[in-house]
């Protein structure tokens, strides 16, 4: 099995109540290769960075065993985040957007890409979104991520990708404001309907919820005693939700539920300190140890 | 076995989005036995209300198997309180508390209620709650259940209570404030070195927690198409945990764990309709498919 992402590589600079750190390690595609690489070792990432681009982070990647070949550096600046967050942690405020190289992202599949069975389309315009999945053969499993901007700027675009989509994941706000619903099963239903096979929704501290037909698995999260940095939790969790399931190849309910699990356990690390510093030293040992002790937190 | 719950009687006037119901059942003591006389028999309520309360609220009770030796009528108005939901649902604002009888409330517990092995100390004064610990003779398990109000102005009596205590349900803010943490789980862990030897963290639609010594169950809640009235939530929960646990007997963790679990079940009953309308009107059998859907909907 092989997993391609298209998303982002990002310097973030982030602020929380512990620290700011400049020019770290970022990005959606980013979070998501490293966390699914735990689980798939063919991992493919598409992507474009600057020429600024640090090799460590290069190397990082590399360490992690991700194919960079649909990595493109382009003359010109890496794509710049920079937030901060509160003690509460849930929304950060976004200081500053530079897209830099990204403005002009046109993903360009390489060949060798084009047969991968897992694809992850990371948040990023839906219209790009679907020009990716065109330049695919025949995908086993398609998720895809997204954010109320689009939401609200290219709902026709990202309807229309939905009836192409397995997973869609998305958050509980922009579920509520999709479907116009601020009953998060009613939303969930709606949603659906617009052609999703399965929907999960990322309520952060609160867990996650999973809908496909009409069954439904609600997780709460892993108990943290103290969250460092949530930037990339989201993407972090696709990845291990993808990769766990790239690695079991079957997606019945059985899995599908412990590749939440893992999803949420692999979050769980990436929050625990700032950019992947944490994600990038944990082992699979690691993983599984945090998996069991989930199962031991809600089983009942 | 038999349980003991002192609390609150009242005649609620609730409006939610849905409507409005005015001098309807209510009151902490009220909830928590209808709930728990699902599980045990033998539900001890003591209470205070005034001359003007209906007879057939009291018949209500009757039906239930509830023992109303302690329920003691004053000349007077019985309790009152006049609340307000919007859309949300998690906090209502309070339009008016007419305490009425409850003023001079100072339980004298009947010598047939002295044995009652599981007590409830409802949210009332921590004093109060103490002198009715004082009459008991040897409680084989004590839960007790308070509010910000107590926290903020009755501390001193509160810690002193805890010591007492074996079960100590309070929300999450409740949890955050007594213990001035904002990390819930450093909160639970400071008020667990108070002495209650478990708390339960009540999160209302975000689930509930349990803490007691190193272990943690994290549960989240049954999934609401949508919420009517969630007035008596958290009485009913606590009804359900007693009554179950009461039921069982010994109370090692697979027993406390599904004793949260049916006091989640419980409480979604309570909030399908104002007042007690759907937990008096419910079966056993009800409780019990809740119970497996629950299971269904969380274990992976």
């Amino acid at each position: 099995m092989s997993i391609l992402v298209v998303g982002s590589v990002a310097l973030d600079t982030v602020k929380t109540p512990f620290g700011r750190c400049k020019d770290i390690l970022g990005g959606s595609a980013t979070y998501f290769s490293v966390s699914a690489s735990f689980f798939e070792p063919n991992v493919n990432l598409v992507a474009v960075v600057g020429n600024d681009f640090p090799p460590k982070y290069v190397n990082l990647l590399k360490e992690k065993g991700i194919d960079l070949k649909g990595m493109v550096t382009k003359k010109g600046k890496t794509f710049r985040w920079e937030g901060e967050y509160g003690w509460d942690f849930s929304n950060p405020e976004t200081i500053a957007t530079h897209l830099n190289v990204l403005s002009r992202f046109n993903p360009a599949i390489p060949r060798e890409y084009r047969n991968s069975e897992y694809v992850f389309l990371a948040n990023i315009d839906p219209q790009i979104q679907k020009q990716v999945l065109n330049q695919m053969a025949r995908p086993k499993l398609v998720a895809c991520d997204t954010m109320n901007y689009w939401i609200e700027n290219k709902r026709k675009a990202l309807v229309k990708l939905l009836k192409k989509v397995d997973i869609f994941l998305l958050n509980e706000s922009e579920a509520k404001e999709l479907a116009g619903d601020a009953s998060l099963v009613k939303a969930a239903r709606a949603i659906l309907k617009l052609g999703p096979k399965k929907i999960i929704v990322k309520k952060g501290e609160h867990g996650s919820l999973l809908f496909s037909g009409n069954s439904v698995f609600s997780t709460p999260a892993y108990l943290m005693e103290s969250i460092f940095d949530p930037t990339g939790a989201g993407d972090t969790f696709a990845g291990g939700v993808l990769g766990y399931l790239a690695a079991c190849k079957t997606q019945n309910q059985a899995n599908l539920r412990r590749a939440i699990v893992y999803g949420s356990v692999m979050a769980t690390f990436a929050v625990e300190d700032f950019s992947l510093r944490r994600l990038a030293a944990i082992t699979r040992a690691d993983v599984v140890r945090r998996f069991k002790e989930f199962r031991k937190l809600t089983h009942f």
